[in-house]
């Protein structure tokens, strides 16, 4: 059973179910941005996945990162770092972060989390950047 | 081969060395707090590891969770959420953050990384969260 937090709803866009993980596009084009979310309900903390699981979400955030970096080449923005996170203060549904960083980029060096108000896709840029993120999942 | 970058070495204290990881205590008590190197030199990013160096790694982030509460629960603030994170952004060698939440904590929701001025511990809690950790670890 998996029901998804209504502001991860909210917040981003349908990408693909993986075997564990669904992977959904951040809806904020200043970053190449997937989250990840285990589909089964009332997880909050890593420790609550099985072992199994455990190795398998290490491998979605793996290709979740390859995708990241497609989203930058090309929008002609190269991903130069990678950065991952588990909050999960404000949504408490376990979702993980998998962010392509630039030392360009608005927040740089700092994290993107509450990092001012996000900037939204236009509808063909959304479109195309969940094609890319599909093609590499 | 194994060198840990300067400022990582300056910023925290040595805990343990695990399978992995070199585990040390981020030197900052707002927060139970520790960090993980991959004892391996000239990584960066996850994808550098090894597929069963990602086991491991996800295995020590667990447990260093472990010691982080422990930690918050011998301080009278037990921790709320577990936050993890690998950013990378300020010091490029792979390193994993493990911090122990509160939702009073000065930080909240938001993250710590890169908030305000690290509080020092005094010599002896450094040293009584140190062995907490270490019994954990």
């Amino acid at each position: 059973m998996f029901t998804l937090d209504l502001r991860l709803e909210a917040s981003s866009i349908f990408v693909a179910d993986l075997a564990l993980c669904q992977a959904r596009l951040q809806a904020d084009v200043r970053w190449p941005w997937l989250v990840l979310i285990p589909r089964r309900d009332g997880l909050r903390e890593l420790d609550e996945l099985e072992p199994h699981e455990l190795d398998q979400l290490m491998r979605e955030i793996l290709v979740a990162g390859q995708a990241v970096r497609a989203i930058g080449e090309v929008a002609a923005r190269p991903v130069e770092k990678l950065n991952v996170g588990a909050l999960g203060n404000v949504v408490a549904q376990l979702h993980i972060h998998v962010v392509g960083r630039r030392s360009d980029d608005p927040a740089w060096p700092g994290p993107v989390w509450g990092f001012d108000a996000p900037v939204g896709y236009g509808a063909e840029e959304a479109a195309a950047a969940v094609a890319l993120a599909r093609a590499k999942l």
